[in-house]
């Protein structure tokens, strides 16, 4: 489904919203429906953070945005959409009265899901021409950070629609996750209203406060269940005997009065009144918006640190990465084959928030961050990609002679001009110069020594045989420029 | 509490070989009574994997380990301890049995904790002649990382007891979690509990399997548990209206058919079976060690992941380091004021966890951010601080030229020596050196050009009378130094 362009979103609450983030960032127009007055200013408000967010999880390159826009009325919301996401709040007779109109007014070949967080599919779709079409997909808050999307189909929907949404949603940076059966609340959200529902009656039994409950996960199991759930978690419980060791060890207190879950607390008045006030003092007067940017950051850190493990959401994050360096990009200034004689133009960029100093200026690691995007824009012209590294190999910076001219303050905008000094079968001899972009004016140069490293040896060894042509022919193309000015040099000796 | 030295820990299995690793890298001597063959080989492995991930953790200073020893009797584990804690099978009479013998063997000033998942203390303590030095004290797997630990007493608990208890167990770094009411599986395993036992279902009726419950929990809900438990994650998913609009809204859920716990599955052979061989699939080949050390690996990052964002389990860590740090630090060479005519060693670290490259090595730019940190331990010790820097100016980095030797992996660590080839009134020319810190090995080089900038006209500029006194002092000491390896070179030129 690579085909998918447009998206339509139909109700735009906090899910709804999640979702049209997700789909903009990743280049997808979106069309939302959603009769609510404040439901744009909502949705706008969830793009900023969301686009906070995304800057903040990976350096890949973002790629055009997809544009957001809002409609009137459901019709035209899914009339031109290759895909429809329904968030509509949690009523069968509601949801089904919508897809039916979803049903009728999109193009035949749009699919249709549901973000439903528990109501059966085959129920859902039973009014609609085209059940074949509809699924559920089941994601989690924040849409635009978690990688969960739970899919289930119903007894009339077609293999091939769920086999369409996986590759769309894993294309969006998600982990999908195929049910096996149809099943009230699916399999998250059983597992979440188990342990909701318990945590309900110890605050009712006043046996913990929420903050207490919330604890009581967070110092402990719900550190393992970032990137281990249960069963995992249990198997090294068992020690050296794994499964069987555990069952045999704890499957005893199955049968002891560990929980209460054989009924359901009732939500009276007083009950609400105590849980609102716990959650308020839980808060201690934080705003919605200080948490939810404490949550997004936290999830990305965690993400981050679950990257360089390469495990669990670490392992979804750094294969969306793959993808998104992998993408060809747009030729920036209309020229479709750049003037090779002169020094080139391979990367551009803004000063981010996240790398400034306390001067509010570029802070000097980030210029080799920056240098070194331009040298990855240069190896990657010479056709060094996730395949080429993953077979063959890759170049590594085995120098750098860096020198400072200007400052650059955040937000400015700067270009990297590249001239090749010398390449052989194994080397990149190079001088970068960073300039501003609106003033020209030289920021900064980073003369460097790129050795080619084998993939397998860990040693320096000759570049494909391709990789060393276009090498060639970009160093004759440029042999002819003077050396720049820095270029050569050492630092000042010793007095 | 700070009066607990020696602790004594009664059976040995993941829980007590955790709690003994976790006592004795905080300094406590620790007697282990277990009278199983392998009890001291499995704790022995413990301890190596806690001493692994202590390293990991922190940079805060180690201290002395404690001293572990294995006994033959509880009476002599016991008889010298100022802590002892129970980690026995979950079998009430046996745990009665064992900490009437405890209590008969102990100083009678001892605190008695059982690590008890789920028994009530009221009953564990009925046979104690001093019950009132008794509570439970239970812990989470791996102890000696993960900081939950709750605290219940029994109706014949003494309060001071709980208090002491508190104290003691987080000066170990840890989160005590004190319970309001006595409860059969106190807090956390009432949550974990009902979770499992829905999970045993889904697997049970074949909605999932193991490893796909596993992975319902850890791409969605269990990202945001690491740090938020449940009722904090509802608050937000409230949007604006905070909790009662989120009770509004999933409130009627609670009366759907989401969760099976009105019934317990039955661990038939044919489903233990089952379950152990979904788990042999989930591992797939991995050892138990392997798992282990990625879980803990995995823990460590996001631990230190929080501590970024000083929040939950990251501010635990925070808080405990600031202690460690303010411990008075042994002279590490016996020598108080360092050898000012050697390289000076001024900054070390670990590489974390989101400086690394796609090949899990520190990446290029945070080596420069690793030289800056070492360049402002220097200027600091010429004497720029903050009021300086505002009143007087600053050194900048005019110059670097960086010649890489060798890579260095996430979580390893690392010191830098910090040689000065000339200072004069406006300049420092100095050469940093990189190294690994258990092997020695140099791993980069940076030898760095800093000018003095003036704080208000933002030119070059003389530094302070004393600010020159100190660099001068310091270029006399190391003037008889050798140029190191790499100084006052050019990156080869072009040919």
């Amino acid at each position: 489904m690579s085909s998918i362009k447009r998206c339509a979103v139909i109700g735009a609450g906090v899910i709804g919203a999640g979702w049209a983030a997700r789909f903009v960032l990743n280049g997808l127009d979106v069309a939302i429906f959603d009769p609510h007055p404040e439901a744009e200013r909502r949705a706008r408000a969830t793009l900023d953070n969301a686009m906070r967010a995304r800057e903040r999880l990976t350096l890949a390159p973002m790629g055009e945005l997809g544009e957001l826009s809002f409609v009137a009325t459901l019709a035209e919301a899914v009339r031109d959409a290759d895909f429809v996401q329904e968030n509509a709040p949690e009523r069968e007779e509601l949801k089904r009265e919508l897809l039916r109109a979803i049903d009728a007014h999109a193009r035949p070949t749009a699919l249709i899901a549901s973000s439903t967080s528990g109501l059966l599919p085959s129920r859902l779709q039973a009014g609609m021409d085209r059940p074949g079409r509809f699924l559920v997909g089941h994601p989690f808050n924040p849409v635009y950070l978690l990688p969960l999307v739970e899919l289930c189909g119903g007894s009339a929907t077609d293999p091939a629609t769920i086999d369409a949404a996986h590759h769309f949603y894993a294309s969006l940076g998600m982990h999908p996750l195929r049910l096996r059966k149809e099943i009230d609340g699916f399999v998250a959200d059983r597992l979440l209203e188990a342990l909701w529902r318990e945590a309900l009656w110890l605050v009712q039994d006043d046996v913990a406060t929420v903050a207490e409950v919330d604890d009581a996960i967070r110092y402990g199991a719900g550190l393992r269940w970032a990137f281990m759930g249960t069963f995992l978690t249990y198997r090294l419980a068992g020690g050296e005997a794994g499964m069987r060791h555990f069952l045999a060890q704890f499957g005893p207190a199955l049968q002891l009065p560990w929980t209460k879950l054989m009924d359901v607390p009732e939500l009276t008045p007083d009950f609400i009144e105590k849980l609102a006030a716990q959650s308020e003092q839980q808060a201690a007067g934080a705003s919605l918006e200080a948490l939810e940017r404490k949550r997004d950051d936290c999830l990305i850190a965690i993400m981050q640190a679950l990257r360089a493990q390469d495990f669990a959401s670490g392992k979804t994050l750094a294969q969306y990465e793959e993808r998104l360096f992998a993408k060809p990009q747009l030729a920036k200034s209309g020229s479709a084959s750049p003037d090779v004689s002169k020094p080139l133009r391979l990367h551009e960029g803004v000063v981010r928030t996240e790398w400034i100093d306390y001067n509010n200026h570029l802070t000097e690691s980030r210029y080799l961050q920056v240098f070194g995007d331009a040298s990855d824009a240069l190896t990657s012209l010479l056709g060094v990609d996730a395949a080429y590294r993953r077979s063959n190999g890759s170049f590594f910076t085995a120098e750098t002679h860096m020198i400072h001219l200007r400052e650059i303050a955040c937000l400015e905008p700067f270009f990297i001009t590249t001239q090749i000094l010398h390449g052989d079968e194994k080397r990149v001899h190079l001088f970068h110069l960073m300039h501003h972009a609106r003033t020209n004016e030289p920021l900064a140069s980073a003369e460097q020594m790129l050795l080619h490293v084998d993939a397998k040896t860990g040693r320096v060894s000759p570049a494909s045989s391709e990789v060393q042509r276009r090498l060639a022919s970009l160093t004759e193309a440029q042999a002819k420029l003077p050396l720049p000015q820095g270029a050569g040099r050492a630092i000042q000796k010793r007095k």
